[in-house]
């Protein structure tokens, strides 16, 4: 649930005069999105979204978002494309932070994940990498294993009021990850943050992929276990295999994998346990109190992490 | 902020399904409105509002305020108006509560009020309290002067919390505003929340009226002292005098004061001050830890409540 600033009339009215979509008819924040503030926007052109940048966005990584949205969008990935003002630009200021209009796609992201979500998730994930192998810019993950250990370090006194025991897991995992990090895999534009909520379903199947705010360059496989972990799991944490079948079948039939990235799908996979594990944590941690966003549950991705340790390797994953 | 309860994408499809207006494109909760939980609704046929009502009203109260749309609607009031389900009703239920579809409004609600606005207000609101008069449903104010001491009551011994001396000043001004309470104004439908969160405009002209929930028959004149301490006080709680006056003159052209709804305004103006400040109050003091609304501060309203006590006449108000 996220609006942070509170747009005037006034101000929305004079920035949406520097595009060429009509006069504002309304705008209604939206209670979706934890990182930006997001406006449902509606003007006589149409439907559009408004996002103010917040904090936790790098005003530098902006143009990377923006214009890897449009590259995708050309490429006929379904994803909201940023719209172009008057003057040619995408990214303006609004309220004194970066903002940008950008499509509105129809759809609903799935609340209850089924087979078919996966498999449909699956091809439309590898025809974005796919398309991602053109885009001329590039941005580091500064959330891979290099970001873990400080991550930790500014959780590890408090993590065991959360669970009892679980500062000594992390730091052993820790160490394990990082002594055995790949370094060698293909390599490409991930989304990094395919989880349900960023994708839209019409009729049973898959109309857009939104939220391009942690896309990075990263071990392609890598995004696949974002996946993998985030759509496969059941709500009790139990691993759905038939869904993780999908899901990787459908992937390699657009992208097949090579053999390095099976062989180190279980490692990515605990890799990627950990890094939501830690982030949340950290939000767990240092929410402020009062604060309008509840923060999620860190101990959900230690059990994913968990299911991981134990797997000896990729056929648990139907692979 | 509001969206207190998740709708499934399956048992929105169903519930829409009950309704004439083509397929589901899209819906998003809306981050306005602390009581119920609010979506735009977008169909084939055009944009609405999904409302499901939480657990602050009673659903016996629904069939007063969607009615009360429809009439006023039909009386050319500008407001939203429920949807009717293919088998005629317009009050259903989905994911447990009751729910409804009403029409969507164009428009922006001010953020900064501005004097314009409180004469379209005052016109709007006369015109609503005549459309209401041919309503044939009632229902009793429950937050009016009987309220207000089991209110103080559930707050008093931790009011000094908030502000030294609080309790004291509230427990004096109670007494006096039911000794002193009006018994037999013009009565009729009131909005009885009219804070500009609630009008919309569109190019200088108000385009709708929302959020019915708190209405319901009472003094005409306290609902338009309602709108005086919601639209005519600055930020800083200074009160604006140009604003009130075009506020009530514009109110009188449409629907003149009857005299003792003129000298009662000052009392009725002390007595809704203190109606905000108490459940202003009640929220801060009762809200749970981590919860997404932030309450809104009482001391707004006890400023306000300090500049009609010390008020003469309805003369201040340029009366």
């Amino acid at each position: 649930m996220a609006v942070y600033t509170e747009v005037s009339d006034e101000d929305l009215e004079r920035f949406v005069g520097d595009y060429d979509i009509g006069e504002v008819l309304s705008c209604k924040g939206i209670a979706e999105g934890v990182e930006n503030s997001n406006y449902l926007l509606h003007t006589e052109k149409g439907q559009y979204i408004l996002t103010l940048y917040e904090r936790r966005v790098a005003p530098a990584d902006l143009p990377y978002f923006l214009n890897l949205m449009e590259h995708l969008a050309a490429n006929k990935i379904p994803c909201p494309t940023p719209l172009h003002g008057k003057d040619g630009k995408s990214l303006r200021n609004l309220c004194g932070r970066p903002a940008a209009i950008i499509t509105f796609l129809a759809g609903m992201w799935p609340r209850r994940v089924q087979p078919f979500h996966c498999a449909a998730l699956g091809e439309a994930l590898a025809k974005f990498h796919l398309a991602g192998a053109s885009y001329a810019m590039s941005r580091r993950n500064n959330l891979s294993v290099d970001a873990w250990r400080p991550l930790f370090q500014s959780c590890a006194d408090r993590a065991d009021r959360v669970k009892p025991g679980l500062s000594s897991v992390l730091a052993g995992e820790l160490d394990y990850l990082e002594a055995n990090w790949p370094r060698d895999l293909p390599s490409g534009v991930c989304h990094a943050d395919l989880f349900p909520d960023n994708v839209f379903f019409r009729h049973e199947k898959l109309s857009g992929i939104i939220d391009f705010y942690f896309a990075c360059n990263d071990f392609l496989a890598y995004d696949v276990s974002i996946c993998l972990n985030a759509w496969c799991f059941e709500r009790d944490c139990s691993f759905n295999v038939t869904k993780a079948k999908l899901l990787l079948s459908s992937y390699r039939k657009a992208r097949p994998f090579a053999p390095e990235e099976i062989d180190a799908m279980p490692l990515l996979a605990r890799g990627n346990a950990m890094r939501f594990l830690l982030t949340r944590l950290y939000d767990w941690l240092h929410h402020p109190k009062g604060a309008f966003v509840r923060p999620k549950d860190p101990l959900e991705y230690l059990r994913i992490l968990k299911f991981h340790q134990q797997v000896k390797n990729a056929g648990a994953y139907g692979l």
